[in-house]
This record gives structure tokens, C-alpha cells and sequence, in this order.
């Protein structure tokens, strides 16, 4: 992406630029993903790329090469290697993890700082999602409705009553041009028990919060300014050395001082209550690939008799067995009378459970980090 | 053992030299035990000591150093490692297996050539015993029943109706002196249903067969004659050359040629039938270690929480998990939420079964076999 501004057209959609926050270690996947190889550096779904490849993939239809990637500093490497397209100026290290709000803000204000009229896009890189043009559709219809001047987060219709997840509480419809299914959000609700999450389901007024932001870059630092403007004035200051040579000196010297808060504490929420704030709901498909039973969900992969495998090199035999396998090594792997088992099979560290029971893997890491066991998480 | 008749003294034990068959690969105990590294050469126990090493030390207090080893000529330098103080002209190394016949008739022929008044007992190197002194005891019985004209076996008390080892009908009582529990052997029985094994049991009369034989070496091989006429010349040839520098040549040439028959056809049940076969009932625990339920029965090594560790490298997390895990590497392995599960966890292959369907290892084998995975076998 060059530091020229964008090429004014009369559709919104080449206003538009794609922001990849690639950051979370994935602690429900371990020990398969770890701070040295989080998830997005996985493939997970035997696509035979990793997650953080296929989002670029899955976005380039509509930014192109026009991508700002956040990641940890430590994932510098692995991440170019991943994206070969990515320019230097155009991927943000964190030299620590700040939280949401400082690595979209960041990209926020970097974004503004090369031109006020840009729409960015934040497209988290530990997702699932498809069909990517049922999603890109979807996309499109988001940056309509931020160019008609919304923070705009695309919600996913619920399949199930999930505990896990946010809800969003959508209202009347805003019909704005090129974006037919846009709606007002009337509230951002927290992960809710089951009887108000089948509540929700029922009432047809709710999705699930995926996390994806559409908005004018002017938006969002607007709402920034105004709710956090500590946050807002450090990331200023870093925005405008970016594209300078004291971007390294700048960065290192605020990127630590700044409040740790999430994006949408820091700007979803109140701008929702200011009205300001639009979905767009999905109809693909998405999953958050929480933990190891909705890999086995998502695996279209390899099925040797009823156990899903996940890994090239895994050599899988069964006898009246069920579950996932997920193999980061070339072991042969015999699974003998045992259903519903999660195997998770790496060079330094083994995982045996149930399906039932995967939610549960943090619980396991942190007994490791209590038992001093560092070197394997 | 040198060349040197056996010194006479008055007490028959003085004749007794101790015969370990250290062959067989253990399949269900796959991929711990295997064509290259098989059962007798793993601590199965967690007592720091290979099964083969824990045969010899408890037969050392009855024999010295007088043991013959018989094994694969692939085991030869794993087997000096375990046992330096075994010469070379007391290993017997199989070109190619042949059997229980073969090993332990040759094993006859080469200490009858030697002295024909020896008394051998053969005991196999893959078994677990304890406590050993009530082991000894029954060896010392069993040696002066065989120093009175029997071939004696060794029958385990049994503790349950086991439908996995055969069962030995035991007779009057012999009145043999330094023998007061040696009994007349009325019949070698196959491995019988659950209801006949019951009734063995409740009879008092039956024993299991585990296996374990002393005789007179010139008494072994008068059955052997009878029996396997051309398997008895077979081994004379090979025994007389033994303590030759013809040994290899004669070894090399006659033993591919020799027929496959397990001891218990070729000499124990003809020489039972003729009434030349003793039992003295064993009091001792044993177990042969058959599946890895039985290892996590007879470790009373490390538990963490419900599960029975074996493996001085493994690193071992639970939560709410119980069964048996096994460890060749050095791997942190973590359970969560799985019940009675056993872990076999190696190099190159794992295996995960459950303690009930332990016995079905081999079959995963087979299927190994049959994929053409030999690298693991």
C-alpha cells in the first residue's frame, strides 16, 4: 500500500482498506497453539492453510493488497512468511499486548494519518468463515452503510443458543443504498446464560458478536477521542511518526504506556448508545474455533472411520474409535474402543480428552504455568 | 559356567542351572514393546529394573551365574546389556524364532552334553514375580521333585477364573522330600470359558500354567526323543558341536531346518500323559503382563492423582482423569476429563485405548502390519 491516498471513485468500496488483528495465543488449543505458534498460524481446517492466510485470502477480493496486519512482535517472522504481500509499513508489531483497543485504534489512526476518507475493515485472523462470498457480500453491504456514515459490525445469525458467545440487538432497518439488510443496533449484550440465550434465538432480534468492525476511519477515532482520550492522544502521536523515519524511536517509547482496554469498551459500546452504530448480519458460516471439539466440527478434512484428522503427516489407525485427532508430528497414532476423544499430538506435548471436556484445556495450562512447565506453552 | 562338570554335593540344588527364554515381542503391549525393543528388555514394573534383569536377579540366589540365555540374535547386544555376567557360550541365539520346542530343548541338549545330571529350570524373561523368596521356595521344591524323576512345573494359585492361561489338573500328593506341596500332574488343560474356569477354581484342583519348568535335562530330552524325533537329533547335532569352534557352523546350518513346536506339545503334555510330570502350586504373585490394564495393575510406582505413571521422563497433568500412562519420551502429557484410559506414548507411535479394551492391541497391530507401517512394528 503505497502512502499516496487513496484513489477517489465514486463507489465507497475503494475507500476501503482490511485490518487483521493477529494476536491470542488460543490457550483452549493448546498444545497445539501456543505463545510460540498461536492459532492464526494454524491451519485447522485441512484447507491447507492457516487461518491467518485464509483471511488475507478471503479479504483480498476487496481491499487487494491494501492490508494492515497487527501482530505480537515475536510473530514478525512467521506472519511475513504467511503474507509475503505485506509491506513493512503496513505491519504493526506490538512489542507487548494491549488489547483491542490500541491495535485497531493504532490502525485507526495510521489509516486517518495517510487519509481522513478511508474505511478500514477489522477481520480478527483466528476465524472460520464459509462461504467467502456469502461473507464478502456481506462486507460489501458494511461499507455502504459506514460510507452513510456508521460504525458498522457484522453480526452472525445464530444457529444455537450459545453461551459463548456476545449477542447484538438489532433494530429498525436503515435502508441505505448498496446495503439492503443493514439495520440500527439497539445494544451490545454480554455472553448470557442458556434460557436468555434461547430467548434471543427466539426473538429473532439478536446475532452473535463476531467482533468484525466496519467504519470510517474518522468514526472510529472519534468515538476514541471522546471515551479514551489517553489511549487516543498516544496513538496519535505514534500515527503521525509512523510513516517517518522516528516511527521505531515513537513507537517503543508510547506503545507501553497505553491503557490496556478493549475495542469495544473503548468505542463499539459507546458509540452504539450515541447511536451511532449499524450490522449487518451474516448468513455464512463462522466459527470462532474456540476449542478442539469444533475443529472436529469444522474438519470436512480427513475422516478415518469416525475420527476426524487433522495433519499431513499423522498416520491414524482406529478399531471402534470416535473423535478428533489433530497431529502436529508424523507419529502413527492407534486409537483402540474410545469414543469421543480429542488427541492433540505435537513434538513436545500431548493432550488426551473428550469432546465433552475440551472447553477445559485452559484449566490444564494453567496447572503447567503453576508447575513452572514453561517451556511447552 | 565354565565347561567343568557341575561339582556333586549332596543337596540337588547344586544341579540346578537356570534357563531364561528371552524371546517374544509382546504385540499387545505395542508400541512400547516391539520387534526391536521387546517386552523383557522395559521396566514394566517402575522398579528400575527390565524384566529380563528382575528374572535373572531372582533366579541368581538358586543358580549363581549358572544361566543359559536363549534369545533373537537381533537382542544380542541389549541382552549383554542387561545381563554382562552371561558368557558367551551361555547365549543361545536364535537365527530365526522356532519356538518354546527348539529354544528350551537346546537349551537341555547343550547342559546334558555339558552334564548330564543337571537339573534346569527354564523361567521366562517377560514375567513379573513377588515377593522372590516365595518364588525361591517354589524353585527349591520343584528341584528336589525333579531330582525324584519329574519334570516339574510351576502352578500359580489361581485368583480369579481367568480365561486367559491355560490351567494344570494336579493329582495326589508325591511325599517327596524337601517337596511337601508337589503334587502328580493329571492333565494340561487349554484355555477354558468363563464357567468352566470357574469351576477349576472352585475345585481347588487346578492351577494356571505359567510357563515354568524344572527337570532333569536327561529326563527332557527322553520325552523330546519319544516325541519330536527329528527335532531332539536336530538339537544334539547343534549341542555336541556347541562347546566346539564348530559351533556357529553347525548352528547356522541346522537350525533353519528345525521343526516349530511349543514345548508344552513336544514334551510336558506327552511326558504328563506317561505320568512323569509334577506340579508344585506357586504361592507367589505373578503376573504375566499381558495387556496394559495389567501394568497399571501391578505399578505401584508414581500416581498422579488416579493415574499411574510408568516412565521416568514424562512430564504427567490431570484433571479429573483416571487409568495408565506409559512413557518412552520426555513429552508433557496432559489429561483432562477421560476415565480409564491408557496412554502409550512413544517416539514414533501412540496408542490410546482403554484399560477394557487393552487385549485388542493386537489387532491394531495387525492392521499396521497389513498397512504396511512396519517402521513402527
Amino acid at each position: 500500500m503505497s502512502k499516496d491516498k487513496v484513489t477517489r471513485q465514486d463507489s465507497p468500496l475503494s475507500r476501503f482498506i482490511a485490518v487483521i488483528p493477529a494476536g491470542g495465543v488460543g490457550t483452549r488449543l493448546w498444545p497445539l497453539s501456543r505463545a510460540a505458534a498461536p492459532k492464526f498460524l494454524h491451519d485447522l481446517t485441512g484447507s491447507g492453510s492457516t487461518l491467518l492466510r485464509a483471511t488475507y485470502d478471503r479479504l483480498e477480493p476487496l481491499a487487494g493488497n491494501r492490508v494492515l496486519v497487527v501482530t505480537g512482535n515475536a510473530h514478525r517472522e512467521a506472519v511475513c512468511r504467511q503474507l509475503p504481500e505485506v509491506q513493512d509499513a503496513d505491519l504493526v508489531l506490538e512489542s507487548e499486548p494491549k488489547d483491542s483497543g490500541a491495535a485497531i485504534g493504532l490502525a485507526a489512526a495510521i489509516l486517518h494519518q495517510r487519509d481522513p476518507d478511508i474505511i478500514m475493515g477489522s477481520f480478527a485472523a483466528d476465524q472460520v468463515i464459509s462461504p467467502n462470498d456469502l461473507f464478502q457480500d456481506a462486507v460489501r453491504e458494511a461499507i455502504h452503510t459506514a460510507a452513510a456514515g456508521k460504525i458498522v459490525t457484522i453480526g452472525i445469525k445464530p444457529t444455537h443458543p450459545s453461551t459463548g458467545f456476545g449477542y447484538i440487538r438489532s433494530g429498525a432497518s436503515l435502508h441505505i443504498p448498496g446495503a439492503p439488510s443493514a439495520q440500527a443496533v439497539v445494544e451490545f449484550v454480554e455472553k448470557p446464560d442458556e434460557e436468555v440465550a434461547q430467548q434471543y434465538v427466539d426473538s429473532g432480534e439478536y446475532v452473535w458478536n463476531a467482533g468484525m468492525f466496519v467504519a470510517p476511519v474518522s468514526l472510529m477515532l472519534k468515538h476514541l477521542e471522546a471515551n479514551q482520550p489517553e489511549l487516543y492522544n498516544g496513538l496519535q502521536e505514534i500515527a503521525e511518526a509512523w510513516d517517518t523515519p522516528n516511527r521505531d524511536e515513537v513507537t517503543a517509547r508510547i506503545w507501553p504506556t497505553l491503557p490496556k482496554i478493549a475495542i469495544d469498551y473503548a468505542v463499539a459500546e459507546p458509540a452504539a448508545a450515541a447511536g451511532d452504530v449499524a450490522v449487518v448480519p451474516g448468513t455464512f458460516r463462522w466459527d470462532d474455533v474456540g476449542d478442539f471439539a469444533s475443529v472436529g466440527r469444522l474438519n470436512s478434512a480427513r475422516e478415518v472411520d469416525e475420527v476426524t484428522v487433522l495433519g499431513v503427516g499423522a498416520r491414524v489407525f482406529t478399531e471402534n474409535a470416535s473423535g478428533v485427532v489433530v497431529s502436529d508430528t508424523k507419529r502413527v497414532i492407534a486409537l483402540i474402543g474410545i469414543k469421543d476423544v480429542v488427541i492433540v499430538d505435537t513434538p513436545d506435548a500431548l493432550l488426551v480428552t473428550t469432546k465433552q471436556h475440551s472447553q477445559r484445556v485452559k484449566q490444564a495450562v494453567d496447572a503447567l504455568k503453576a508447575s513452572g512447565d514453561f517451556d511447552v506453552l
